[in-house]
C-alpha cells in the first residue's frame, strides 16, 4: 500500500495577504482562488513540487476553517494523504481502534473520494485521506 | 526560482505511540529514529512520495519542540521548502519586510543550509527554508 502526501492545508485569515508572502515574496506559483460552497471556504493551490500547498480562507466564521481560525489562529490546518484503496484503509484504521470523522468515503473535488481521521487518533494532526477518481 | 515542499514537521509527545498510528495503522514507511542533539529532539522520517513527514519528539521540555508541545499540544509543527538559492531568498524576503528567525543560513542536516522565517510573517506557519548541499 502506497501512501503519498497530496497537499498541506493552511488556514489563513486573508487569502490576498497570505499570497503577498507565499507568492510574491517567496515565489510560489499560485492558481486563481476558487470558492468551495460546501466547505464555506475560498481556496487557492500553490505548486510545491509533487504536492501542493492549499490556502484556505473561511467565507463564514462558523465553517470548520472559520472555527479553526477562531480557536487556534492561522497556520497549518491539515495534511492530505493519497491512498490506493480508501475503503480498505478506513476498515484497517477502524480495526485498530482509530476514530474516524467520516466512517465512509465521501465525494471530494474532481471526483475524488475523501475521509477525515479524527486528530485525537492522529496525534493532533487533522489527516484527510484521499483516493483519486478511479477514472483518471 | 523553484520552490518545492521538502518535508512537513509534526511534533508528537511520544514517537513510538505516533508510529503505531502513522506506520502500523496507516502504512507509512518509516526510518529508524535518530537523535538530533542540537535541537534536543528524536526524529524519524516517513516516506510520503517526494516529500517526507518528519516526526519530532522533544528530549527536553525546554527545547523549541518541547515548548511548542507545551503551548499548542501535538500536531503540525512546520513546513520545509527547498529553494535553489537560500541567501538570495533571504535577501528577497528581508527586502519585503518579512521577519526572519535566522538572518543568515545556518548548517542543517547532511550539509544542507537552512533558515527559519518567523511565523508572524508567514500567517502562522513556521516555514523552514532549505538549500541542499551544493556538492550533492
Amino acid at each position: 500500500m502506497k501512501v503519498t502526501l497530496d497537499h498541506v492545508g493552511i488556514a489563513v485569515q486573508d487569502l490576498e495577504a497570505a499570497l503577498r508572502f507565499f507568492r510574491d515574496a517567496l515565489g510560489l506559483e499560485v492558481a486563481a482562488p476558487e470558492s468551495v460552497a460546501t466547505q464555506r471556504v475560498r481556496v487557492t493551490e500553490a505548486a510545491a513540487g509533487g504536492p501542493t500547498l492549499e490556502f484556505l480562507e473561511a467565507t463564514d466564521p462558523t465553517s470548520p476553517v472559520g472555527r479553526f481560525l477562531d480557536r487556534r489562529g492561522p497556520g497549518l490546518h491539515h495534511i492530505t494523504l493519497a491512498v490506493d484503496d480508501l475503503t480498505g484503509t478506513l476498515e484497517q484504521l477502524r480495526a485498530r481502534g482509530v476514530t474516524l470523522i467520516d466512517q465512509q468515503p465521501r465525494v471530494g473535488v474532481e471526483g475524488s473520494r475523501i475521509a477525515f481521521v479524527h486528530p485525537a487518533s492522529a496525534h493532533g494532526v487533522l489527516v484527510e485521506l484521499k483516493q483519486a477518481d478511479p477514472a483518471t
